[in-house]
């Protein structure tokens, strides 16, 4: 794991907390929310994860001696680097619950602390929770193009630095089954998988003979690459031949891999090849250069495939770049704020808020969240954020708050959360949510709405600063 | 930095090390290259970055007591386990220097140790070296297109994680000056730059009280950003009246930030009022969703900008996904070894080699590099990889052999490099390297050739395996 001190952040987060610290601003509680504007995927939800590795942070970010050395290198004065010494976060974080799904222009997290320390937390609030909800998305996507095949992230090798290393984390939250990465596996307890290289294959003279040293070293743990030479000539004929021997000690041959080629017609031909020789029981095992979509169409073709191994596109999230979430100040000096555009979409929801979705009588998904001000006891209406023709009534809907204190006065108020249990509960999530939402082409659009009260907050304040 | 232990790595190099060393194949030597295929970004040349943070873990890749612990857990046996605890690296790294030049299909790096040591390194020497050239290829595109304007990482919010962390490190090889990143600057000297956000403005009740208390507690490194309400009618108008009031006070603003709306037009205006009130020295800087192709755009427009800040695009490479490259054995119980496979250009090349560029009598770059047998005294012919119809003769070139040995026996046998001579080197290199190489479209392809002797290696183990 990376060692996190209080440096991990952008420069000007020490140079606005510098001015706050000499202007005697530095008690002064600021809330911010952390959100996004745009789903990733040209999809219809995201996946929020990295919340537990944010929080596991939270505890222990302080600057230490290399910090502050440097930092007086830079030149920041004295009496800032020393405040800095024991600079520790004392404030309140709400939060969605990870694993849940998420969506555009409403808070996922909202931090409530001292404005220095909600500075110098926010770089490391994007970083993680940009990144890894990317990939926990991304995973489900080819989760829901797999249904119950088995998924395994491949993807180390091509991952960008250690990013690869949270990206296995936020790949099984999002519905993968395992990791080639050991390490992930071992400190986030994600069941590893791996078998063997091409370079394992060439280092013997021939491959009937790599086969046979590797199923009796692993007789229990043996998938065959089969396409260092010829698939179905040389390969598959060797691993039904090394999995006929390996019957003879009662063991079982597990499965095959394809690695090149057309994947669809390799496997159909290797799976007939199998059955004809009674290895029914082996598996199929898939990879080179996968996502969601080769997945889907793969199996529409109804390739015999069991297992999908997936690399770049997991752990980079392509063909996006990044979730564009981002951080912004909704209050300070007791006072709402919010930040102008010329794009009314672009501007932010002021205040301390809550969200609420929307759950039909049957606890089903709607298909809607409201955005309501935190000491709202009641609304009954969502308005569309920019549209003043349209609305929701609410009648009739459970109305399930979302944000959640999970940091209060910088202390966590619940144990650390189960890698497996938020898993699951990704998987029941994306079961409430309609169909219609979960499609690759043109999604349906959830809404987000605002109660009155917070929309004519907004309004106001915006007519404020156009006067103004 | 990342504490990297020997499970930093894909299952499949254990397994597979598992079964080498239960054939008592552990300490057969064995040649593995790393290369890649296919040049980033529909460009001309790649640069090679992470060498140095590679060699850096080498010396201290161990398996701790976690990792044993979890490998028995899944399975490993005792015996193994028992060999796995005193593994070290032994072996020899033959590499190109960080920050030169890098071209497809030809070495890289390469690898000389008992075969279990190659196995187990592979996956970090792709993880760092894939995602750092990647970047730094990013990075010296938008060098080139900037020409000696500044350029500032700011991509740590939309970075894969702690990827973000080696991504500075790879933007200042690849002719970046400075990073928001303090943590990164700090641990890389990399020089740092940051200034304020928008949230900075938003605290206050309006931006001239924001502006005026930034510039009082940081009078000598000023830059104020001014697209929070209106660039035109407020942000430059007030950062002129505080630029004026600085001047009273003997300092100077350094700059302003643009951060929304058209760069190229806000840039000119803001030009022109900066002038008119005599604030002629104060730069201008601008951010938002730049890559190479923007930079080149705006600066073809005469915008008068100063400094470019470069999150997203940068730290994750996009449009591409990863850099593509790939391990391959070479060489094992000591015989070449080659992959084969259906498309000739996939099929790589045997035995110990050494990569060869091509210098005009001039020390410039003629655009090419040969690849001979590291045994090849001397050769006059190189040949194209695939077309049996093309050859060069080498008569009049110098050769400047490319792959030092930087590590012997687990060793490292130079001094750890430093971060700015080797961005000085690359500037030196893409300086030497012809134009046609250096456009972004339809650049002109560098030519690798091998030598007779080599050529007719691979054709021959090609031959073979067909035969076999």
């Amino acid at each position: 794991m990376f060692d996190y001190t209080a440096t991990y952040t952008d420069l000007y987060q020490l140079t606005m907390s510098q001015v706050y610290f000499h202007k005697g601003l530095q008690d002064e509680t600021a809330i911010f929310d952390y959100f996004f504007r745009k789903l990733p995927f040209e999809g219809g939800y995201a996946v929020f994860s990295g919340l537990e590795d944010l929080i596991k942070t939270i505890e222990t970010f302080h600057f230490d001696e290399k910090d502050l050395k440097f930092l007086q290198a830079q030149g920041m004065d004295q009496a800032f680097v020393d405040y800095l010494k024991d600079f520790r976060f004392h404030g309140n974080i709400y939060a969605s619950r990870e694993g849940d799904l998420i969506f555009p222009n409403r808070p996922v997290l909202s931090v409530e602390a001292p404005i220095i320390e909600t500075q110098l937390f926010e770089t490391l609030i994007l970083n993680i929770l940009n990144y890894q909800s990317l990939v926990a998305t991304k995973a489900s996507r080819m989760r829901l193009a797999a249904g119950d095949r088995k998924l395994v992230d491949f993807g180390l090798r091509r991952a960008p630095g250690t990013g690869g290393y949270s990206a296995a984390r936020a790949a099984f939250i999002g519905g993968f089954d395992a990791t080639s990465n050991v390490r992930a596996g071992r400190d986030y307890n994600i069941p590893v998988s791996g078998t063997m290289a091409h370079s394992f294959i060439q280092r013997y003279d021939n491959e009937i003979s790599a086969f046979r040293d590797f199923a009796s070293v692993r007789p229990h743990d043996c998938v065959l690459l089969v396409d260092t030479y010829n698939t179905l000539k040389s390969g598959v004929p060797n691993a039904v031949k090394v999995g006929k021997e390996m019957e003879k000690n009662g063991n079982r041959l597990k499965g095959i891999r394809l690695d090149s080629g057309d994947l669809a017609w390799l496997a159909r031909e290797s799976r007939k090849m199998l059955d004809a020789a009674g290895l029914h029981y082996v598996k199929i095992a898939a990879s080179n250069q996968l996502d969601e979509k080769v997945i889907k169409s793969l199996l529409s073709q109804n390739a015999p495939l069991d297992l999908f191994g997936v690399g770049t596109s997991l752990v980079t999230g392509h063909p996006d770049a990044a979730l564009d979430g981002v951080y912004k100040l909704a209050r300070a000096n007791n006072e709402p704020r919010l930040k102008l555009s010329e794009n009314m979409e672009k501007i932010n929801l002021p205040g301390k808020k809550q969200v609420y979705r929307l759950l039909c009588s049957d606890g089903s998904f709607y298909g809607g969240e409201a955005v309501a001000g935190a000491d709202e006891t009641a609304f009954d209406t969502m308005h569309h954020p920019t549209d003043p023709h349209k609305s929701l009534t609410l009648n009739g809907f459970v109305k399930e708050p979302l944000l959640e204190k999970i940091v209060e006065n910088g202390q966590r108020l619940t144990a650390p959360g189960k890698l497996e249990e938020m898993a699951a509960f990704t998987r029941n999530q994306l079961h409430k949510l309609p169909e219609e939402f979960k499609r690759f082409e043109n999604p349906h659009i959830y809404k987000i709405g605002l109660s009155t009260a917070l929309k004519e907050k907004r309004d106001r304040l915006v007519r404020q600063h156009k006067l103004g």
